[in-house]
C-alpha cells in the first residue's frame, strides 16, 4: 500500500481555502508563483513516495538502540535524511543569506506534513534542525549564525531542543541545569535533560543541542532561564566539528511507538556553550523555537492521519466480506463509508487549519502586520491541538476500518496508531495548547478570534445563494462559538476558562472547518462538494455539546476534589 | 501502582442503581444474599490486586510464543490462571450440576471486570471457557455435557472459539472449513481458523476447540454451518486426556498489544471432531457464546478502562508542576481534573449498562419473561460497543495525565490503550454491533428500545423534585433518542439505519449512562452527586450531534462513491 503525497489538496487549498495569493503577492514571496509551488510540491512529493515511506516500517521493526555509548539508527535512515537535506527541504524556509531557500511556511507545511506522512520518526529530525533555525535566525549573534545557519540548512549538522527535566516538564520554569560563565564568553553547561528527540544520530557529522539552563544569577522560574547553543562538537577555527564536547547520550526511552526516533536522556557535564539571545532571555528565544515546532507537530499529526487514510482506503478497496453491493469490497459498507469519509473530512478541516496558521506566519514574515501576527499566534495552539488530535483519531479509526488485521503488527495500521500518539503530548501537551488559547491568545480580548469568526461570516454570507443549508449550518455555529467567546473572555478567574480550555479549542477547530469545508465547496468539484456537505451536516453539529461543556464553567468540576477522584 | 478492584461501585450499582433485587428475588438465584454478594466481590477483588495485577506486566514484557510448536504463556500466568481455576471464577455461572456455582451473571461481569483490570490477556483465557461453557450447556448432547463441562468449570481444561477464516471474518458464512463423517458418530474437522484467542497453553490438561465447519451437505452461507468440539487430546473412556488431536499452532500473531494473549493460526487437519447442537444448526449455538463473549468483551474494556483510571489518578496525585494549588500535584489542576473526571464518570456509565444487561440475562434465566429477553439482546451490542469504546478513550486519556511518561512503556499507561484497543474489534467488531442493534434489535418496531425509554422517563420524573435540571436534561435527551428511535424504526431500507448505526448506538449508551448517574445521584453520597452532575450537564450533550447524524440517513454518504474516497 504505497503512500501518495497528496499534493493535489494543498494545491487546492493554497488556490481555493487559505488565501495564498496574498502571500504570493507580497514582495518577500513572489516568486512563489504557481508553476513554482507546482514544482516545490511535486519534487517533494516524489521523494516522500519513492524515498521516504519504504522507511517507514524500518523505523518501527528495527528501532534506533545505543551501542556502546553511541546511537545507531534504523536501516535506510541515514538515505532517507541525505535526500531530505540534499533536496534542501530542511532549510526550505530559511533565508537565503545562510543558503536558505526562502520559501513561505505554506509550502514548507506542505512538505512537512507529506514527509510526516511518508515516514513520521524520520521527519521529526529535520523538524527539530527547522525549528532551531528559526530561532538561531532570531536570536543568535552573527558569529553563532555563521557558523551554525549554513550547516544547519544543509543538513550536513541537525538540531535538538533541551527543555525538559524530570520535575521540569510542562513547567518549564522549574528547571535546574545550570550555567556558569567560563570567562572566554563561553559557558560550562550542567544538568540532565530527558525527552529530547534525535538527541543523537550516526549520519550528521553534528548534533547541535539548545540548552535551557540557568546561570548563577538567574531568578528563580522562567525569568531566569538563558539559552545555550552545546554542539556535540565544538566547531573549530574553520568551523568544522573538532573537539567532542562533555555531554553524552545516557540512554534512549522504550516507547509506545515511534521507534525510529531516539529519544535521548541528554547528560552536560560542564559542557561548553554559547549564549543565544540576552542573559535571562532564553524563553523567548525558545518559544520562537516552540511555536514553529508547534505548527510542525500539528502537521505530524495530519501526515500521520493522511497515511493512515491512505492505508485504510486502499485495504477497504480489496478485502471483500459480506454481501456489499458493487465491488463487493468492504468500502460498499454503509458504516465504512462513514468511517472513511469521517477521516477524509478531518484530514482535509485539520490540513486547512494548518494552512491557514502557515499563511498568517507568512503574511506576517512578509508585511510585519499586527493582525496577521495575532492570527497566527491564535491558530498555532489550535493547529497543533486539533491536528494531533485527528491524527490519534484518524490512525485509530483506520485500525478499525481493517478489523482483526487492524491489531496485528504486519498490516502497519497500529503503527501509525502508535507513532502519532506522542505528538498530543510533546511541544506542549494539547491541554497546555488549550490553556494557550484561551489565557494569553484571548488577552487581547478576543480580537483575534473575533476577526476570525467575521471572515467566517463573512464565507457563510456569500455561500447562503449557492448551498443554503451548509451556509446556515456554519453561519450559526460561529454565533455561539462567538457567543462562548465573549463570555470566556469575561471571565478574570482563568480557572473558568481552563476548565473548558480543550472543548473550546476542539470546538472552534470544528467550527474553522466547516469553514474550509464550505470555502471548498464554494470553489470545488463535486467530491468536495460532497464531503464537505458529510462534515458540516455530521461532524460540525459536535461543536454544539463541546461549548455546552464549556459554558459550564469550573466551580461544579473543581468540586470534585482529589480525594472524590481517587474515593 | 497496584490495582484495587472496584468492589464498592459494583455492589453500589446492584443495590442503588440497576435493580438486583428483583434478581435476588427469584428462586433462581435466592441464594444472592447481601452478604453473600460481599464475601464473593471480597474474595475475587482480594485475587485480582494480590494474584493477577502483578502479572499484566509481564504479559507485555514477554509475550507468549511458540517454541517448536508448543506455546510458552507469560511469566506467572500458569499461577495466575490457577488461582482463577482454583478460586471456581470460571465457572461461577455455570449450573450446580457439573460443578459449577450457578451464580447471577451480574456477579460474574464484576468478577470479570475486575479480573480484566487486573490483567486483560490472562482474563481472556477464562472468558473465553465461560462462553464455550454455556454454549455447551444450551446445545450439546448429554455425553458431551459430562465429558467437558466439569473439567471446562474446574478448569482443567479450557475452550477457545473457533470461527474466523482469512476470508471469512464479520462474514461468518463465507467459511470454508469442513467437516467429514467418520462412521462412528464423529466427523473429520480441515481447515484454517485464524484469531484464535488462548489457542493454545503450557498450563491446562486439555485446550477444547469449538469450531464452526460445514458438512458435505451444508449449503453456502450461515445456515449450512454446524459446530464441532474438537479438543486437542481426545478424551479416553476414563474422560481424561488421551492422544493427540490432528490439530497444530501453525503460528502466533505479533499484535499491537494484549501480548500475553497467544493470538494463533491452528490448522485442523482431519481432527475428531463431535457436533454440537443439530447439522447445520452450528450458528445458533455460536450466537450463544457470543453472545456470552460481547457481554464479557465489553466489560474487558470497563475493566482496562478502570485500571488506566486508577493508574492515571495516582500519577496525578503525585507528579508536582507548575503552580498548583493545594498539594501542588497536577490533579489541582483544572484539565487535569476534567479528564479524570470524564474517565471515571465514563467508566461508571460503561460499568452500569454492563451491569443492567447482566440484570436482564439473569432475569431471563430466572424467569423466562420474553421482555428480560429482550432487553438482554438489546443491551447487549450497546455493552459490548460502548464498554469497549470507553475502554479505548479511558486509556488514551490516562496516557494524556501522564503527559511524556505516558508515550514511555515503563509506566504502564501505554499498555492498557494498546491492550484493550482489540475490544472493539474482536467478537464483532463495533461497527457490526451497531448494525446489530439497528437492525436486528429494532426488528420488534422498537419495543425493547422504547421500553428502555419510558424507565429511563420515569426516572427522571421521580428526580425532578430533587435535582430539577439534571433531571430536565436526561428526559430531554431521552425524548430526543425516541424521536430518533423512531424514525429508524420507519426505515425499511437497511442502509438508512447503517449509516448512522455507530452514531445511534453511542447515544444511546450516552442516554443510559445519564440514567444511570442520575440514579446515583438520587441514592448516592455527595460524590456521586457531584459526578452525575458533571456526566449530564457535560458529557451527555454529546447525544445531540451524534443523533443529528444519525437522522442524515445514508443518501448523502452513500454518494460519496468508493472513487471519491480514493481521489
Amino acid at each position: 500500500m504505497p503512500y501518495r503525497a497528496p499534493t493535489g489538496d494543498y494545491r487546492f487549498l493554497m488556490d481555493h481555502v487559505i488565501g495564498f495569493e496574498e502571500v504570493a503577492k507580497t514582495d518577500r514571496f513572489a516568486e512563489s508563483t504557481p508553476d513554482m509551488v507546482d514544482a516545490i510540491l511535486s519534487e517533494a512529493g516524489k521523494m516522500c513516495d519513492d524515498i521516504l515511506a519504504p522507511l517507514n516500517r524500518n523505523g518501527d521493526l528495527h528501532p534506533a538502540h545505543l551501542e556502546n555509548g553511541i546511537v545507531r539508527t534504523s536501516p535506510g535512515f541515514a538515505d532517507g535524511y541525505k535526500a531530505i537535506a540534499e533536496g534542501g527541504w530542511i532549510g526550505m524556509s530559511a533565508g537565503a543569506e545562510h543558503g536558505g531557500m526562502g520559501l513561505p511556511m505554506t509550502l514548507t507545511t506542505a512538505v512537512n506534513e507529506m514527509m510526516a506522512g511518508a515516514c513520521l520518526s524520520l521527519q521529526l529530525n529535520p523538524l527539530m534542525t527547522q525549528g532551531q533555525i528559526e530561532a538561531l535566525e532570531h536570536h543568535a549573534s552573527d558569529a553563532l549564525k555563521e557558523t551554525y545557519l549554513p550547516k544547519l540548512i544543509s543538513g550536513e549538522w541537525c538540531g535538538t531542543m533541551n527543555l525538559t527535566e524530570p520535575q521540569a516538564g510542562s513547567d518549564v520554569g522549574a528547571l535546574r541545569a545550570k550555567a556558569e560563565p567560563n570567562g572566554d564568553g563561553t559557558y560550562a553547561v550542567t544538568g540532565q535533560k530527558i525527552y529530547i528527540s534525535w538527541g543523537d544520530n550516526d549520519f550528521t557529522e553534528n548534533v547541535c543541542h539548545l540548552v535551557l539552563a540557568r546561570l548563577p544569577d538567574g531568578v528563580p522560574g522562567t525569568k531566569g532561564i538563558s539559552l545555550f547553543m552545546v554542539p556535540k562538537y565544538i566547531p573549530d577555527s574553520e568551523g568544522n566539528p573538532g573537539k567532542q564536547n562533555d555531554l553524552r547520550v545516557v540512554s534512549l526511552e522504550h516507547k509506545m511507538g515511534l521507534h525510529g526516533s531516539p529519544t535521548a536522556v541528554m547528560e552536560y557535564s560542564g559542557a561548553q556553550g554559547w549564549l543565544v539571545g540576552p542573559e535571562h532571555g532564553g524563553m523567548a528565544a525558545m518559544f520562537t523555537m516552540m511555536n514553529n515546532a508547534r505548527l510542525g507537530v500539528g502537521v505530524q499529526g495530519i501526515g500521520a492521519a493522511e497515511g493512515a487514510l491512505q492505508h485504510a482506503i486502499a485495504y477497504a478497496q480489496e478485502r471483500k466480506q459480506g454481501k456489499a453491493p458493487g465491488s463487493g469490497a468492504i468500502i460498499e459498507h454503509a458504516d465504512v463509508r462513514r468511517m472513511l469519509s469521517t477521516m477524509k473530512a478531518d484530514v482535509f478541516a485539520a490540513r486547512a487549519i494548518a494552512m491557514m496558521n502557515a499563511v498568517a506566519i507568512d503574511m506576517t514574515t512578509a508585511t510585519g502586520d499586527a493582525g496577521w501576527k495575532a492570527r497566527a499566534a491564535f491558530l498555532t495552539p489550535i493547529g497543533k491541538a486539533f491536528g494531533t488530535d485527528v491524527g490519534i483519531d484518524v490512525s485509530s479509526t483506520g485500525v478499525q476500518v481493517h478489523g482483526g488485521m487492524g491489531f496485528i503488527e504486519e498490516t502497519g495500521a497500529a503503527q501509525f496508531s502508535r507513532d502519532v500518539r506522542v505528538t498530543a503530548i510533546y511541544e506542549g501537551t494539547n491541554g497546555i495548547q488549550a490553556m494557550d488559547l484561551v489565557a494569553r491568545k484571548l488577552m487581547d480580548g478576543g480580537e483575534a478570534a473575533f476577526r476570525l469568526l467575521e471572515e467566517i461570516e463573512q464565507g457563510a454570507e456569500a455561500a447562503k445563494g449557492t448551498y443554503p443549508d451548509l451556509a446556515e449550518a456554519v453561519w450559526q455555529a460561529a454565533e455561539t462559538l462567538r457567543e462562548t467567546t465573549e463570555w470566556l473572555v469575561e471571565q478574570d478567574d482563568l480557572t473558568q476558562r481552563f476548565a473548558g480550555a480543550v472543548p473550546y479549542l476542539r470546538a472552534f477547530a470544528r467550527v474553522l472547518g466547516g469553514h474550509a469545508h464550505l470555502s471548498a465547496a464554494m470553489a470545488g468539484d463535486a467530491v468536495r462538494i460532497k464531503l464537505a456537505r458529510f462534515y458540516i451536516k455530521r461532524l460540525l453539529p459536535e461543536h454544539a455539546s463541546l461549548l455546552a461543556h464549556v459554558r459550564e464553567g469550573a466551580d461544579d468540576l473543581m468540586a470534585i476534589s482529589a480525594d472524590d477522584l481517587a474515593a
